[in-house]
């Protein structure tokens, strides 16, 4: 048996998870590592407030030293934001403390150079929370998927703008009733700017590419769209026709050590996607590769025990598995971040039946590069609804012809690899209905 | 860099998959981990098969002694069966050689003698390979989930059943038709007994279990039902219901330290379960536990590349990681493998319309301990097709009472843990529509 002595930065509700594990689960970690983790102290902002945490009181400090000073090996940094924690993280490591963290915002913007420190003072520096909550994806990339080039990551990466559209979709009611009972709920924050424009899930995808690809994106070169302007009608249309919207952190390596390509924004699945029915909390990561083919992980993609467990793993892995060296560059000269390619997905509902002059529609359609698929029919009164059309490249601005008086319900990138393209959304075939 | 003496048993689709591996991903793994991986002897059985590999002809014997004598700190095991296989282990593990397998068989039935013998010697023994085929699920068991107690697994191991049971389900075909095409397209053996009788599934789910709930349970303890006599309508009506089919491989573990209950066999889950879409030759492994809360992980359960993928992953892992105490009792002593508990479906097609005399049905059903959940009724004639009845006991034999004149098309246990739990149907709610 090896005791360690852990100091604990941040009590809110990860910190939280951290210290009831420790004290919960303390007899499984010990029987199964042989390592008795020992808190030394705990660092707070406000000492004097109310928390019900048996035994808590007595690490209490306002003072990063006294925490710093008390025979810590590890550091669990989970306070969040970019300062102080970078400057804690950057003392530990000069004190010969490993770090364990939860910050993606600060993984995501300095996790090379902070990488570099730990080598330098010769400890780790871990961050399996700061991705996906209990899910051990990076561990899983890391240690289980060596002898894979992988090529693709598509992942749903943020709980909060999960569990809106989940909502949105079952309950078909609108983003802003659905973001204002979350927030009452407690699953979206005061401000969920991060969450809701893509910023959080962004984070989390340069994390991801960074040991997938081994290139660095910055978090402003990935290109974002949020949710705030999806509506029930177009979550139930594209239901209706197969799909799944989601927000979607995707990342695309063209080529080995060729240019890699990083989004944030909803997109469609097509309902046989693993991703398709990941609901509510959850979160989840497809990566597709040239051995294991692919894999999914899937798991609470945040809240006090999932993130806890990934904090506790860190925290034995520190002591237990090789240290790994960085192997990604840290500059993107070289690098060429170019949009991906892809089908977009179209759904006009027209003001006049398009069913009498469907074909001139249609050439007038191609002229512009889309592909219409097929009529949409409604299926009580078997009148025609609207066009299905699609375009190859999803990055295209879409606009319809003058001549065509319609709105764009649905106007979206489709997604899914493998999945869409067994479904050959990417190379549609038209497939007109009979009128 | 170091490097590592190999030898391959075995040049069937795995083997096969392990040599192009070695060959075309021997960059990606030297980078990543400093080990040079160099064959040098592959034993097989018939020297003068054809082989489409190129260079593989000068490491080909039939001789065990040539391949333990040419310098292996490593042997790869994928001949399969019990005999010779562990003959080979064993004296690979004398000759001072770790073992890396994907044999389920003898892992699940000599996994706990075999893993003493190689702690015994100073080697290893890892058998990722065995479950799952590129999902790392031991791996992700063994280092990320140390800190969790596991208490329910859920899985769909077997390939072959799973891609079975798709097609019956999107072609409304026999078993029989399936089956007899799947054999010729090779997803299929020639005898699929093991595969089809739930045999396969039951070797990972023991093994599995013994990572879960250190505890081992003998197979032939494990209760089976295999899938040869489930129906093309059974299917459509469980799906229409908001159910798929799966031959699911439960565990679970009541309490800490506490009995153990295996079963491998068909069983509804509900359409909300992340196991509920894993089609085709997709396996899927559903673990809950007290911290994680639960993780899925997905992937192809067979095949040359994922399968290949697992036993490079396990051969540079020997290298990597630590070794690993086992922790597993080798008896059932003072464990008893109880049936689970839990919800049975049974969906009962009456000769006579039974809205006329339903609650006379009813009170007769519920003497035999069923409650009626509801009266399905054809979506396009409205009329009543049939009773959907619940058991709370999942093992529980099910009979109807005489005089309800009716077919059961569906009875089946259901399954899905917290899903099933979030839709109530561990506690049915008796739910007559109104007739």
């Amino acid at each position: 048996m090896k005791r360690i002595g852990v100091g604990l930065l941040g009590l809110g509700t990860v910190g939280t998870g951290v210290f009831k594990a420790l004290k919960n689960n303390q007899d499984v970690i010990l029987k199964r590592t042989e390592l008795l983790f020992e808190i030394k102290g705990i660092l707070v902002r406000n000492p004097s407030k109310k928390r019900n945490l048996e035994g808590v009181q007595s690490y209490i400090t306002t003072d990063y030293q006294d925490v710093l000073e008390s025979d810590v090996q590890v550091m669990i940094e989970v306070i969040g934001g970019l300062e102080p924690a970078r400057t804690y993280i950057e003392q530990a490591f000069e004190a010969g403390c490993h770090v364990v963290t939860a910050n993606k915002e600060l993984i995501a913007k300095h996790g090379l150079e902070l990488a570099k420190k730990a080598q330098k003072n010769g400890v780790q520096l871990l961050y399996e929370a700061s991705v996906g909550g209990g899910i051990p994806i990076l561990g899983t990339m890391q240690h289980f998927l060596k002898g894979s080039r992988l090529h693709r990551i598509t992942g749903i990466l943020n709980g909060t703008t999960n569990y809106i559209l989940t909502r949105m979709t079952e309950e078909k009611a609108s983003f802003g009733e659905v973001l204002a009972d979350a927030q009452h709920q407690g699953y979206a924050e005061a401000d969920p700017t991060s969450d809701v424009e893509g910023l959080d899930a962004a984070y989390k995808l340069s994390i991801l590419s960074r040991l997938a690809f081994e290139t660095h994106v910055p978090v402003d070169q990935i290109s974002r769209t949020g949710i705030q302007d999806i509506t029930p009608d177009e979550l139930a249309i594209c239901h209706q026709l197969g799909y799944a919207v989601k927000l979607l952190a995707k990342g695309e390596q063209f080529g080995e050590k060729g240019p890699v390509s990083l989004q944030v924004g909803p997109a469609l699945l097509p309902l046989s996607h693993p991703l398709a029915k990941v609901n509510g909390v959850y979160n989840a990561i497809h990566l597709e590769g040239d051995l294991v083919q692919d894999v999914t992980l899937m798991g609470q993609g945040a809240g006090e025990q999932p993130t806890a467990s990934a904090v506790i793993e860190d925290l034995c892995n520190v002591f237990r598995l090789p240290y790994l060296k960085n192997t990604c560059s840290d500059s993107t000269s070289g690098l060429s971040v170019t949009d991906e390619g892809g089908s977009r997905f179209v759904y006009v509902k027209t003001k006049k039946p398009v069913s009498r002059n469907l074909k001139e529609i249609q050439q007038s359609l191609s002229r512009n590069g889309y592909t219409v698929e097929r009529l949409s029919t409604d299926p009580e009164t078997g009148r025609n609804l609207g066009l299905i059309v699609r375009h190859w490249d999803s990055a295209y601005e879409c606009s319809l012809p003058e001549d065509l008086d319609g709105d764009m319900v649905v106007n979206r990138p489709v997604s899914g690899g493998q999945f869409a393209d067994d479904m050959d959304v990417h190379e549609p075939q038209v497939i007109l209905e009979t009128l």
